[in-house]
């Protein structure tokens, strides 16, 4: 017999982590205070708003039962999303930066889940602490993704991240608390890091220190949300453009590997297998992508070495950065940039997608399906980092690979319904569901998600979530036997 | 160690089907002789070469050994697709119907693949005998894959039917032959049957009788060929269209299903898993579309339900016959089109693409895993027809599944290099791989293949001998264990 859901204990978590989003709000205000621009009622507004709720959810529900399970955590992990999205569009509505709450929403939420899709047509008019809420919504979505992957999902059983177990002991199911705290510090810690020594190089690079600041944060989510129209095409830097490829795929390896190498043990990096499926994947689609535009577009040598780079890392690591109309290359290129949509960052990145690891997996497995026809009766498991891989874990990835094809699917078709252009409707999908952003045809980099119907836009904001959260945490909620005492 | 493979066995037995396949080519040139018109010579030339060159290889390993092992079954099985289509090619060429070898050995692997994709422009203008050898090499194909996937690639350890392997007790792996030719006789005499009973319907609907055989041929088979450029709606006759509807889908069935229905044992059929969901998938199409068009076309009721029926059945056996201009449709409609060219008829079926039961199974296994992520402590296993699935069978099926989206995606990103319009790359792979025959865009139901590049003929072949030969047969050929002395 299962115990009831203890509706108190979610309240007061949400009750705690609102508190902790109203926190930012008040950050934002302290930039709209510099600022001046018009924005400073709203973000006090809303970030009184938010405080007060969540500390009435949290001051209601103080005496609850403390011992979150399973369960709780399923739910408590979706609706955190939802709930710092709702609350997250109140600065663009009461600013007036966004007036309609779908298009608040959709852009909130594309910011909390790191995907960096947007609605806006003219970013550089909004004021700076609107811009830098936007930039930090991402900063904290990729906060949180770094946690949930690396200490919360593996206890849920979720995230491919099983295979890390043995390397990162989790905690008995039922005490999460205090193996998370410690994760949670050291993680970021490198996260604040990188993003300081980010930020510090940007500006070098001539940024200003605001436009230095809100993109490191949105380096480091793989969010990709940019203070510019034109992204970082903007600035038209090689140095700039370099520093943020670098920071990108320090944002798309796992941050354990991060860990790893702050603390010199280089040899298990290279060792680390991922790590090199990664690095391969860039250097294979780097050189497509170049030999490319080199031959067929006559471009020269340097800039499409690093056009492709820059655009390769963006995509694959699901950052969804800018400095180049892709859609202006051959039919050829535009295909190649859907595929790595599917790819994804590492696990425990900040990236989205399928991610590498479950990649290389369905590759080995249907390599190892053709060992087992040849040798059928021996036992021949995949093998990833020299060690067989457990039957039920390879399940467990082959499942969420089929799965996330079957919403891709179904999400085609639906955003057909919509969209009369395969393209539009096609790289959509793909771009919502693995957090990436941009798109092909009329959502391409050029483009935004504007003219979408409100349904597309909510429809949109619904497979980010999904995406984000692997899949599984917010699929169970769907299932009838989860809600079953 | 691992003995040689045999080759003088492999000839011997191409020898053999190499004059079966000659039988077929003097039944054409009777054809040829009944219409005389300057194919007669082209048929007696190919009849008499494949007749010797398959007489020289039988009798030069004659004395070959003769037991078979798995080894020699996968190269036979992937070349004897490869050989009929070489050799089938010659009444093209010598006849000058299809002067270019590329585009007569394209034609011709899409006939014995049961693809049904051409390049032929005018139809019509061709002998009757050569039109003839085109619907029977489909034909032949079909039955040969029913032998195929029933009888032989079970044993091999491919093709899904593992899960039926309790029903059809299958022969030990040393002696294929006995059992094989058992099964063969029964699944020939109802393909026999049916195809007469469907030409006899047709000629009754107002087809010629030269019309009805070849459409019952080709039918049967889910090829797809028509003896008419503008294939089934040329006759604009709804009782034509139901009979061709009613046959495709005996043919999208698993034949054992027809064998138990006339040994009148409905209640078995009936509590088929796969026959259901097979069911199930046409209705929830053909309502869709259905629907879609009554509402947003205004196309009448009877109309509307009878081509979206047609064309949803047609795709969905991958029989690929045409009485709608489906592109015509709203593109919302196109992307359901897609979508059903990976679904596929069923296991032991004439049919290709995925098949039903892999999909079955994959979306299955993607809600098990749900419910084992709440019952993590639960041993679950995938149920099938009431039992629980091996969990090697299912990483089999997952395996399949994984394989076919990456050779899809690989497929889509070489088609690009030729293609500029994504629905033409997408949908030329979709449908090669998953042997339907028409496309979207430029492959569409009213165009055809011929304006494809020479390569991009060899390339959509290829996948189509390696989606017709359920991915692994020819795959495994290319792995360097299997060579492994």
């Amino acid at each position: 017999m299962r115990k009831l859901i203890k509706k108190g204990l979610i309240i007061n978590i949400l009750g705690v982590l609102l508190m902790i989003e109203s926190f930012f709000m008040f950050l934002s205000l302290g930039v709209a205070f510099i600022y001046r621009e018009g924005d400073l009622l709203a973000f006090l507004y809303a970030a009184i708003i938010t405080l007060t709720t969540g500390a009435l959810l949290f001051l209601s529900t103080r005496k609850s039962e403390r011992n979150i399970t399973k369960r709780e955590g399923y739910i408590i992990v979706s609706f955190v999303w939802i709930v710092f999205s709702f609350f997250g569009s109140l600065p663009f509505l009461f600013s007036g930066a966004i007036p309609d709450f779908t298009d608040a929403f959709f852009e909130t939420m594309s910011g909390f889940t790191t995907t960096g899709s947007s609605i806006l047509n003219d970013i550089e008019s909004l004021p700076h602490g609107i811009l830098f809420w936007r930039s930090i919504t991402q900063w904290m979505g990729g906060m949180g993704i770094i946690v949930l992957t690396i200490a919360i999902l593996p206890v849920l059983g979720i995230g491919g991240m099983q295979l890390f177990i043995a390397e990162v002991p989790g905690p008995s199911p039922d005490k999460l608390h205090p193996r998370i705290q410690e994760t949670a510090k050291r993680l970021w810690g490198i996260y604040m890091a990188f993003t300081t020594l980010e930020a510090a190089l940007l500006w070098l690079g001539g940024m200003s220190i605001f436009d230095a600041i809100c993109h490191s944060f949105t380096t480091m989510a793989t969010g990709g949300y940019s203070t510019k129209q034109a992204s970082i095409a903007h600035w038209d830097s090689p140095f700039i453009q370099y520093v943020i490829i670098f920071f990108m795929f320090l944002a798309g390896t796992n941050f354990t590997l991060s860990y790893l190498g702050l603390h010199l043990r280089f040899r298990k990096i290279i060792k680390d297998e991922e790590f090199k499926w990664y690095i391969g994947f860039i250097l294979i689609f780097t050189t497509l992508i170049a030999t490319t535009l080199i031959i067929f577009h006559g471009d020269g040598f340097g800039i499409s070495i690093r056009e492709s780079l820059f655009q390769v890392v963006s995509i694959i690591t699901t950052t969804g950065f800018i400095t180049a109309d892709y859609l202006s290359w051959t039919p050829f290129l535009s295909v190649l940039i859907l595929i790595m949509m599917f790819l994804g960052g590492s696990t425990g990145s900040t990236g989205g997608g399928v991610k590498i690891m479950r990649i290389v997996m369905v590759i080995k497995n249907g390599f190892f399906e053709l060992k087992r026809l040849i040798h059928p009766n021996a036992v021949i498991p995949v093998r990833y980092k020299g060690h067989a891989v457990n039957s039920q874990v390879l399940s467990n990835i082959l499942a969420f690979f089929s799965i996330y094809m079957l919403i891709f699917a179904g999400g085609v078709v639906i955003m057909s319904t919509m969209e009369p252009s395969l393209d539009t409707a096609v790289s959509a999908v793909a771009t919502s569901l693995g957090n990436i952003g941009p798109g092909l045809g009329s959502v391409g980099p050029m483009d935004n998600f504007y003219d979408l119907p409100n349904f597309g836009k909510w429809f949109m904001s619904f497979l980010m979530l999904v995406g984000r959260l692997e899949l599984f945490t917010v699929l169970i909620l769907f299932t009838p036997a989860f809600w079953k005492r």
